[in-house]
């Protein structure tokens, strides 16, 4: 078990140091559940009262709150409470998964596959010809890597997941467990006949950045001709989908259940809600927010934030929402 | 094939028997499409005039329908037919897919697992370092678990299920194709530089009660500290999303592509539908319903039923439907 | 690479040729980042204007925009630009992955499963016992294919699908990454201590149909008794959810994200949009369209085109929408 002192927790989060500073830290609680020997964090003046009941035996305050210290714990006064926290985060995360080898006997690589030094992957792993993946890159067990695909160094990729040929990722992404890339696009044209679709072949494929990092179960389709894009530093969450020729700019941000249609097109630092959806051939300019549960028909404009389904400006619907509410009262 | 006779069936399901007795029944079948030999249901007034047609050689009929026999067939009258119709799916249901050696040579179990007695382990299986597996649980082909994790006796994981490091799983769980336990909660904090993004890490885990049941392709994130926790007798669909730090009580339900963004908390016997999101940091309380396709943006009390995107109070919902449509003829 | 002459281009597309026909066409390129010796493609006035700056040595361009050709560059005149772009794509499309062997030794194949002529098994896949898969049809790495299922010629099987037991699939289907077929229905009793609840047994099974296609992550669940069918020809995206019991007709399009509760009907050509949903027991006749991000808690009628949640005709869904726009303006 990881143990530090008061004083080294206080010096790692650029924290002002008051009250009993004799006990050890082990771990991180939150303020009700916290045990004696972890540090929580108070961030706002909702929590400030429950501090008297807490256990822990010290805890990250932001310094607009003002707090007192009592003389058998330690505060920790900070600017940022969340910041610190995430800082302690880094500093008791646990070891990875081990791997007892480099490269299991019961995963099957193609011998035209490059791999780089200190790339591990794991048994029932599955990497496909000409592959090439760069030093220091993981992939558990359970991975699939499909023909020609290269992928960059210190990328970490998860279970279950699969990556279909010719697709390119970049370095220091994460793919988590069950993620789907490279799938063909949803494209079909009417058969000669009439009487049925044809499909339409998907010969681009999927290009990923660098410092990207895709949530479980979710699919990126791969481009009709040339590629789907995702950008650097982009963070997509879990059940996401990217429809075939989508493009997203640079750190953009996609949560849960959200999905873009084919050829949606995303700026920089984009932010697209929980559960939204966009439509086909739509762009969302940068430093635009979609709410969640929105559905965007129309293009929105660099850095508005739009609402609801139908989606407009944030406000106008919640406006609309409001005279909805007084309408179904009348 | 199974086979019973009628009065076999009318003592399963505790029904009064009335009519020609003498067929056998090896099946179920649906009242337009069963087959001589097999048994329908009559639950509502709707059905009843479709049994005259039926080729089936019994009905389940709910008695508040007072249907009169014929000579050629048989009726079985029941308090309740759908309970009946459960009971005879249990006396039906065929076996689950054989294994014919506890543990497949090509799965890779490591050698500091704890595997209890009747365990069956899949070809292409993993199970990671001091993981431990309690007596008759099922890893079916193509399941990954990793290490310290713990399951209890009895639960099922079908193939392509992925349990994540120190996830704690029940007695009597059943995880179906393709699930996602324990990846990393969606979290970052803006880079010291301000122009991207960094990870949260996610040292938490999950814990799943007992006789919890998580549909195809669903996820469940492990928490940034403490656990994601799902309580006993949960059912969840599949495609759904429960995000970190969520805490569901007792037998709550989540229907089909549902999600909780983080930090959501649901009481006991909470009802989710299809398709229904709910924000981050809300809690929905015992006894609740959400609607099929809900986006919930503020805290249900207890045993209330709301709707809608946003969603409020049931009545009122439909009373702004209502008047919508209205003003939309005008 | 392959490469072909203007002239081959144009036979192939069945096209007018006019202007420079001497450059090698080795690929296809968007109007904008098309580069030399690729073909482009212009279907309407939009796209017009940018021909000039094209890098392109060749566009295919559709007969109404009436265009007129320069010298350094040909242009190939056709009805329909983008059958000719399926076409091409048909054309240019590369190799599949390849297999060094028609049955991976690190597969596993239960010896009663009965294997067609020119079948290909991937590394780390699992046949079950009593499956049949026909001529022709081929799993990629990581399948699993539970037992007494049934699979037709010519079939694709991309790596993580899943396929539970008995399940019965027809001939030139495709079955993407990660997809799960045959999981549990969603369905469960009140226990008889009414303090929980019991779960009911799916014993029946899914059947799909001939040249049906299901995207990344998708799921189709079994039914309670009888079948959950799929008809020939539908196209299913990602991430979609198709409940037990539910019948698809010919030649249906599932959008991504969308999803059907359970014992939903829809008719033949039925179109339903992205992240649309579909209550349980609901049918949606043939050749009606639901548009993207509904929600439908009624029939509707064929040919109807519904939009919106809650879901009703189209132009009056876009009524209401207008009114509500005034609404929240006064």
């Amino acid at each position: 078990m990881k143990s530090f002192t008061i004083n080294e927790i206080a010096t790692i989060v650029d924290g002002k140091l008051v009250g009993n500073i004799n006990e050890k830290i082990t771990g991180l609680g939150e303020l009700k559940t916290a045990e004696n020997n972890q540090v929580t964090f108070i961030g706002s003046v909702k929590y400030k009262r429950l501090w008297s009941q807490s256990k822990a035996s010290a805890a990250i305050v932001n310094e607009s709150l003002n707090m007192e210290p009592d003389d058998k714990r330690a505060l920790i006064i900070v600017k940022n409470a969340d910041l610190a926290m995430a800082k302690l985060l880094e500093l008791f995360s646990p070891e990875a998964p081990v791997f007892d080898m480099d490269i299991h006997p019961a995963a099957v690589v193609h011998e035209s596959a490059v791999i780089g030094a200190g790339v591990k992957i794991g048994a029932g792993s599955y990497v496909g010809k000409d592959v090439v993946i760069g030093e220091g890159s993981i992939l558990y067990p359970n991975v699939t890597i499909f023909d020609e695909t290269t992928i960059g160094s210190n990328t970490v990729i998860w279970s279950g997941t699969i990556i279909r040929e010719r697709s390119e990722i970049g370095s220091y992404c994460i793919f988590h467990i069950n993620v789907s890339i490279g799938a063909d696009g949803f494209g079909y044209r009417p058969s000669d006949d009439g009487r049925g679709l044809v499909k339409i072949p998907h010969i681009g494929n999927v290009v990923i950045g660098n410092g990207v990092e895709i949530g479980a179960n979710s699919c990126v389709d791969r481009a009709k001709f040339n590629s789907t894009i995702i950008g650097d530093g982009c963070k997509i969450d879990n059940l996401v989908q990217i429809g075939h020729n989508s493009i997203l700019g640079r750190s953009c941000i996609m949560a849960g259940s959200s999905g873009l249609a084919g050829s949606v097109t995303l700026g920089d630092g984009v932010i697209i809600g929980g559960s939204a959806s966009i439509k086909d051939h739509t762009t969302i300019h940068s430093g635009a927010t979609v709410g969640a549960g929105s559905g965007v028909l129309a293009d929105v404009p660099a850095g508005q934030t739009v609402l609801g389904y139908p989606a407009c400006e944030a406000r106008e619907k919640l406006k609309q929402w409001v005279a909805l509410r007084k309408l179904g009262k009348q």
